[in-house]
């Protein structure tokens, strides 16, 4: 009864209003809503959609400040147009994260005295110090919430996510756990730190072996982890998502614990002066008031398993070899398919049947993420997703830019190819072959030891820039072990990463150029990085873990300089060559035109 | 007669000696001893030739502490062996400045108790902070000295330069001083500061258009500035230093004031609470400690004028390019009779004959730097300086590296060629083309505007990263206006630099390759920064200013792409019409040969 009362009470009552008189009723004049939960990653679970169910606003990065007058979403230029569709305008202001960020909105809107509220568990450290600075400069007070406003008022929360654990085996994942606790376990001692902090999902499922289903295109199960320089670990989890296979997976120096334990553990270590290791990008406030509230000292060095992680072991980069192959096969088809089927289909249409295609590989498990696939214009919007009601028809004349990637058990693909339909405009066919040029020129390059990323990007740009253009989004990202399709630390990008690219770390090679309103294109594949022996210095290079036909009827083959022709000629060669053996008749027919010479 | 007992008495006392027993005066158990004197420049003037009175070491960059039972000189690689033949190194340990630096052997060697004195002059306030963490973690106490002890007790020591300043005239500068200082004035107006100490000697020459000669290779007065936000400046310089005609030439808003009120400026802001911009890389730690103590608010802004003397204007563009032409007629003259007579002779008749060719152009100052003139295995050391009793004689078979450059009233020149006498083996003329060809792609380089010079080092260096080679320098610098060769704040190379090449700025493009023990090779144009039109955005590219012809029989014609060859005839055919005419015609029939098109 007292349920149905309050089910009548808030019919009428926006999420708006509920938060605002739960800010009330804990005499808060305002609250911050993140679009982030706990693990800071790129997608949340739907017990953790608190932005989307105040604002409306579905985007994957973004803000909501909520004072008692006045109310604003941020979010960045991926989501200028979006935002104003999904979001209430008249309650809400919309702005710019960047350029107009919440520090400031805080800092003009605060008034002298106030108490602005936020959860510690859904910001990191540098966050709340912004945030801190803006308030306090307004003469307010930011104030930790102990339990989340919105929680308490958000009616049918989902609960939230509780998929079991799996194991990853060590035929895949290519070492036990120990070996790899032991390698942070060393990194530990030699900084002099007790223990670390984990709370990305993935960095624990690649230390303890482990996969699972909390997320969408991210095999994880959410949980925290403490490891320490003995090698041990604690690993703070539902007890529901622990079954019999993986406890008996697990050896003696994993302690899987309730995730109650995690803030008393944390209490624990800092009763005893431990120096605990944490990584500033990604901890959650929460965790360094507890540690340091207990005494705790508290090392910013970052997370450990980042780099290790990110330099895949030989089984791994067999494993990657492995998927690339299936995922070959489902490209093979889905293309052989899209040149006698594709024009007058939808993007929907196109990339359902891509899917299918996928599916039918041996160890698919699911998409690595959203497919973009955009038709002549919608290529040109960089993060276009799909969506049944506004897919629009692909026609003859036009590029179709299809980036798509899946997981498989062995590991995880992400690749792009523009796509004719029909003949295209000389303009489009120089731009692909400069996007083309750039693309292979990254996969060529030799680079001593210690480059990073930054470094190289401009080899991938140079063709583009020597014709006037350029693209506005990075050129290679680093891809997970059936983990996160996008992961760190390693970039290739305008922007300076001090991460030298090291062998076995896999990175995107992903040039394109966008005309607005006319049509997008992009090329990507995967590489791994491997030495390159016979310098005078160790020096690196890469292998193309691709094996999809780059779509040759938008080559100018004249502007390709020898070596770049050289290379794409090889690479459709072993494209054929691993790719060709492992079809159908009418497929292994297409990919033998589609991998000819030029 | 007291003198003359002086000299008697400190004739077996060393420096080293004598700095302890002033220490001992002063109750110091330690002092350090930097290479910089208060302007942290390249050069500094004998009277601050402290480290080399002190230990003898004589290069540009090194920093001596002395205790009472101990003494070390930090220098970094490129004296690794020049410090061990200078320094005593029974008195002195010798360490490597960042390997070992001096924190860290403070932090080792400083007891309890004990007080280690420092110029606060001399220092960076981040250098003192270092210190100052590493003596107090000793358990000592770093204290900053009033008057310098060693100063006090260096019998002889020089006087400080006391060179008369010159007007440099509208017609070279191409902006008025007050214009200059106008756009200066409003950098503080926008970030709300009062003003702005200048300490670097060529950011002071810039914003008054005057020159000097109180240092070598460097054409400025040593002197402070402080430049406020209505646009007038206090120039704090030695009345000796300022005649009739400078005093003429600057305006009603530049005043000119003893150097002694320096400080007291200084105070008077703080104690009016003024807002004063200093550049944390090269204020002096006593500038910050003084605004500080009188009430200023300190801002780490950085020199304001550092980007706008980086943007050459036309005028100055002009300049460069004359310079360049005076330059190239220099150089053409001395390749032809290298050509002829260099074989046999030592690397100082090559540097003194060139520096003779320099000598007979009009409007020709000095050498910008000291010639490097490397023969055949000393080419491989990349910081080498002639000296008479080692200069190497140059034998044919090998190459001879060249880098030497020249201040004209109107410009700064720096140009390396590598020259080849007589045949020399394939393997060195294969690395000479990998070298070009790094070399002619950066100048071919089309860019966006806000690209960085960090991201087109690649570009440079890929055809030697192919190979399996590098080397270990910066590609670019930026060049001063008849101010300092080496001039900040864009810089091309690996590590990260995060200001935008801009249209006017001047860079060396400047490639290398060193095989230790055998010879060196390195290419180097000065580039002038342009706009490229016809984009579809704003693009900017390279306009080569220097104008010598490069040694056409190291190059492997083979090896170039087309657009390479191309940029090299046309290069070459540009030299030769520009410079031709303006030489005598033995050395005009010489440069034909030298610029015939591959």
């Amino acid at each position: 009864m007292g349920m149905m009362d309050h089910t009548a009470s808030i019919s009428t009552a926006t999420p708006l209003d509920l938060l605002r008189s739960e800010m009330r009723r804990r005499a808060l004049d305002g609250f911050v809503v993140p679009r982030a939960d706990e693990h800071q990653g790129e997608y949340v679970p739907p017990s953790a959609k608190r932005l989307a169910w105040l604002t409306g606003f579905t985007g994957s990065a973004g803000v909501a400040v909520v004072l008692d007058d006045a109310a604003a979403v941020f979010s960045d230029g991926r989501y200028t147009l979006q935002v104003r569709e999904e979001v209430d305008t008249d309650r809400f202001e919309t702005r710019h994260i960047t350029d107009d960020p919440p520090s400031g909105w805080l800092r003009r809107m605060v008034s002298a005295g106030q108490r602005i509220g936020y959860d510690p568990w859904l910001h990191t450290p540098d966050d709340v110090r912004r945030m801190g600075d803006a308030v306090t400069a307004a003469g307010g007070e930011l104030v930790a919430c102990r339990d989340n406003p919105l929680d308490a008022v958000w009616p049918d929360r989902p609960d939230p996510p509780m998929s079991a654990a799996s194991v990853y085996p060590v035929e895949l994942s290519g070492r036990v756990g120990l070996d790899k606790r032991r390698e942070v376990a060393a990194v530990l001692e030699r900084d002099g730190e007790d223990a670390a902090v984990l709370t990305l999902p993935d960095s624990i499922a690649w230390l303890l072996n482990v996969r699972g289903r909390d997320l969408p295109c991210t095999p994880v199960v959410l949980s925290f982890a403490v490891v320490y320089r003995d090698a041990s670990v604690d690993w703070f989890v539902e007890a529901e998502k622990v079954g019999a296979e993986v406890r008996a997976h697990l050896d003696s120096g994993v302690r899987v614990r309730l995730r109650e334990d995690f803030v008393p553990v944390l209490q624990e270590i800092g009763a005893h002066g431990g120096a605990v290791r944490v990584d500033p990008a990604s901890v959650p406030a929460a965790v360094t008031d507890i540690l340091r509230a207990s005494g705790a000292k508290i090392s910013r060095g970052g997370d450990p398993t980042l780099l290790p992680k990110a330099c895949k072991n030989a089984v791994e980069l067999d494993g990657f070899r492995r998927a690339h192959r299936h995922d070959a096969v489902a490209l093979a088809r889905f293309l052989a398919w899209f040149d006698a089927h594709g024009a007058g289909l939808t993007e929907k249409d196109l990339s359902d049947r891509l899917l299918e295609c996928r599916r039918e590989q041996p160890g698919f498990v699911g998409p690595s993420f959203p497919t973009i696939a955009g038709a002549g214009p919608n290529g040109a919007i960089v993060h276009y997703h799909v969506r049944p009601e506004t897919a629009r028809i692909l026609n003859r004349g036009e590029v179709f830019l299809l980036d798509s990637g899946a997981h498989y058990r062995e590991g995880t693909t992400d690749v792009t190819r523009t796509l004719a339909v029909g003949e295209v405009e000389p303009e489009i066919r120089r731009n692909f072959t400069l996007v083309l040029q750039g693309n292979i020129d990254l996969a060529l390059a030799v680079f001593p030891k210690g480059t990073t990323g930054s470094q190289l990007d401009a080899l991938a740009r140079r063709w583009l820039w020597a014709a006037g253009l350029d693209y506005d989004h990075g050129t290679g990202h680093g891809v997970g072990a059936f983990l996160s399709v996008h992961e760190g630390p390693q970039r290739i990008g305008k922007a300076p990463n001090m991460v030298a690219l090291a062998p076995g770390m896999v990175v995107s090679d992903e040039p394109g150029y966008y005309k607005t309103g006319a049509y997008g294109i992009r090329i990507e594949n995967l590489l791994a990085v491997r030495t390159v022996e016979g310098g005078e210095r160790p020096m690196l290079g890469f292998e193309a873990l691709t094996l999809v036909p780059v779509d040759r009827r938008l080559v100018v083959a004249e502007m390709l300089l020898p070596e770049q022709r050289d290379w794409l000629n090889a690479y459709h060669a072993r494209v054929a060559e691993v790719v060709g053996p492992l079809l159908d008749p009418a497929t292994a027919s297409w990919l033998a035109e589609a991998t000819r010479p030029i």
